[in-house]
């Protein structure tokens, strides 16, 4: 924090004098994972998994224990991170890419282009999954690979590591920001370009495993016995050979940010970079991914600051993906108050213990899949979460992959009644609200919504998520009146 | 038709010699009304409006007495117009503009980029409402105003045919293309650009009628007793009013129709045009615009060819907008069979009497507003008509200017049960499949789904409908086996 005490007005001066010789402020790399869920990270209390390299982020900065996407589903997640905007407000309701066609207004200004206003030299490397790309605009596009593509370099996060060395080392009187998104730990394509089915439900599906590896990466083979099954998670023979697989892509993932600190290291920028590690939503499992349960959108976020004091801190201050953007901008030295964003910069109590005033998130999903329109809107308090589903007459939509997935045909075929902590009925008929008593009930199952007891509760907190609402411009607010 | 016979390898002849002095193939006028439902047209059978200019060109060519729209939204419907693709596979899946922000594939090829390679000069004037730019080209736009600015030109109908007259002129050696598309008889904005309400359901909507009128056009003022109430609507004070004022912005719109066919007379271009006048959608009231109801999909379709044979002739094939592409390509020259479309080239049948083969059209309708998922599909032959109600556990979705009208509010403060020949109750929850015998029933209120009589006939309908949504590689074809 030193470091950057002398430069808070930094972007001012440089435009006053471009010719400054050395910029000091802290390059930024922004990793973000595809459906890496909070429970399947060894500093997250998994001790099955082995993410050594994660870890030792987490051991050298901060580890934010209530950190939470505000949609679970990768495009708008990702459209949030980049923007500091709802999805609701900035256009990206649903997935980018193939049919479902979403796209943010050509009026958002998204993080590359602030930061490359500021004086940054910015790339990215593997997905980016939001559009129009003239908004989301970095100077450089590393590597190779699209969403879905099978050739992308998103599968092998050591070689994405290899391909930013280069963008890293090459200019070094400015600072960078480095995206680095990798397509580990998504599920793998599920039908094949000529339109087969690879997976079918009979099957677990690879995770982007494949025989033979990848570059470089180092075998973490799991057997299904020594796996964690997560509480929303049916405990069986087809969760656990998932789960496995699930392992393995994050090991792999592991290596890739492993590499990358590797490269920060040897070339002596490790100390003044800030680094974040964070994914987009939740496990690929249903339950998790397009779910605003907890699974599904209370993450990992690693945040490893440059000039850290405190290392291994543990930060229980509640932050969600649209602090993101004001955040970097802050450490980038970009007045805050310049910028429109739903969040706020969370970067003065990053290392601060007993935080007051980071006790609340809300969260905005509208849609996955085109077809899959589920919009709810959630305020999560420390003690209570609520949900209000907004469409819920309608079954609630199962993204084509996670249908498919081995876990959920395994018990459609069995006709198991429950799937984890709930019933198959309950996860696909919800209430118009519900509420949850998270400390009591962490697998959020007993509704509250209809208990007297907590009608002041739950009046207050209608009232709160509605004046969130009506404050970030949400198309759906009219729900509240209409219907 | 004897001129175009021996143009029909127009095209290619033109790229072998480009030299060729003048181009004879037709010039094409598109006229595209918005929300004009066939009720309200004098030629369609209405003795209460007075449009003398619409019903002359019927006069002069061919009024089609089945022709209906794919979606009963404005740039869903002008999408499948412009490109002979269904919404739900080119990306227009509901409105263009503002926080709705649907955009057709980058890949789509449209009808004005298509003429232009043909060969035809192009151009629109009014309300284009799709988008991106690029997949809907014209080389010129005319006029000026926006989608929802009040100094669109789209009011004035008469300026806009005006401001057509150069490009009408000015190169006669080379056909042209033009676009026609009025912001007549659609509602009047019902929010200020300050966002404070300006029609709040307490009086009639303007439907853009403002105190002193419009250039050069004559006052057609309608009193609310002398309209003509369709069965869908309430007969009621409210509705009267309403339709009153409707009334008077279709007599606008059709005075600018007498002038720029007042101008291709003048100019010599009138016999060698091929006009087609059609409206996006059905009327803006609850119960037309938005449904697939009859009064929201069956709509008013004028044909006069170059050359026209048979004066008055009333064509009763049922055809559909993506047939609209096709059919102008054919009379442009271009060799249909090497374009993608869902439609067809009705060319050849527009002068034929007793036509077969052309006795079922699909409707397929997404969203309007984001906010507004219902997805529909629809199978509608001669004798009965099948209506998919996707998502039919949702209440049905309100359009903000439909819910906002006088016509609606009125009942609903009335507390009344019926509206139209429907019940209130009936029109908001609608069951899954609605299957309607409309020679028995045209309006569309005895659903005979549940009746084992018609079971066969739904049956059949439903496999003919899942059939259609697979070959047009429709993404909701997946709801007919998840839920």
């Amino acid at each position: 924090m030193i470091l950057l005490q002398g430069l808070a007005k930094g972007p001012e001066r440089l435009q006053d004098d471009s010719r400054s010789p050395v910029d000091q402020r802290p390059n930024i790399v922004l990793i973000v994972a595809d459906d890496h869920g909070r429970e399947a990270v060894g500093c997250y209390g998994n001790t099955a998994i082995r993410t050594p390299h994660i870890d030792q982020l987490a051991a050298d900065g901060v580890r934010f224990s209530n950190a939470f996407c505000t949609a679970a589903s990768c495009s708008p997640s990702r459209s949030v991170v980049l923007t500091g905007i709802h999805n609701h407000a900035n256009g990206m309701y649903g997935l980018e890419h193939q049919i479902h066609h979403f796209r943010s207004f050509d009026t958002v200004h998204a993080l590359p282009v602030r930061l490359e206003q500021a004086g940054y030299r910015t790339a990215r490397i593997g997905k980016l999954h939001v559009a129009p790309e003239s908004v989301y605009r970095f100077q450089r596009v590393l590597g190779a690979g699209k969403v879905n593509d099978p050739a992308s370099i998103g599968r092998s996060p050591v070689e994405m590591a290899r391909g930013c060395y280069e963008f890293m080392t090459e200019e070094p009187a400015k600072p960078f920001f480095l995206y680095f998104a990798t397509d580990d730990p998504h599920r793998s394509n599920t039908i094949a370009p000529d339109g087969s089915p690879i997976f079918d439900g009979t099957k677990p599906n690879l995770f982007g495993n494949r025989p033979g590896g990848y570059p470089q990466v180092g075998d973490h083979f799991y057997q299904p016995r020594e796996v964690s099954v997560p509480a929303y998670l049916p405990d069986n023979r087809a969760s656990r050979m998932e789960l496995a697989q699930y392992y393995e892509a994050i090991s792999r993932l592991d290596q890739g940010v492993g590499r990358l600190v590797e490269y920060l290291k040897e070339t002596g920028q490790y100390d003044n970079t800030l680094i974040v590690y964070l994914s987009d939503n939740g496990a690929p499992f249903p339950g998790a991914k397009t779910n605003l349960y907890e699974p599904g959108m209370r993450l990992p976020c690693i945040v490893k600051l440059p000039g850290q004091h405190k290392r291994g801190f543990v930060q229980e201050a509640m932050i969600s993906w649209v602090d993101l953007m004001p955040t970097l901008l802050d450490f980038a030295g970009v007045d805050v108050n310049t910028i429109t964003t739903h969040g706020r910069s969370f970067r003065s109590i990053v290392e601060q213990a007993s935080v007051t005033g980071w006790d609340d998130v809300y969260a905005s999903h509208s849609l996955h899949e085109v077809t899959m329109y589920y919009p709810m809107r959630v305020l999560r308090e420390r003690r209570y979460k609520l949900i209000f589903n907004i469409a819920h007459e309608l079954t609630y939509p199962m993204a084509l992959d996670l249908y498919q997935s081995f876990t959920w045909q395994n018990g459609l075929k069995k006709g198991e009644i429950r799937y984890g902590k709930r019933t198959v009925a309950a996860y696909l008929h919800r209430p118009r609200f519900e509420l949850y008593d998270i400390l009591a009930d962490p697998d959020e199952v007993r509704n509250l919504a209809t208990d007297p007891k907590y009608r002041e509760v739950l009046t207050r907190m209608q009232a709160k998520l509605k004046q969130f609402q009506k404050q970030t411009q949400d198309p759906w607010v009219s729900k509240w009146e209409f219907e």
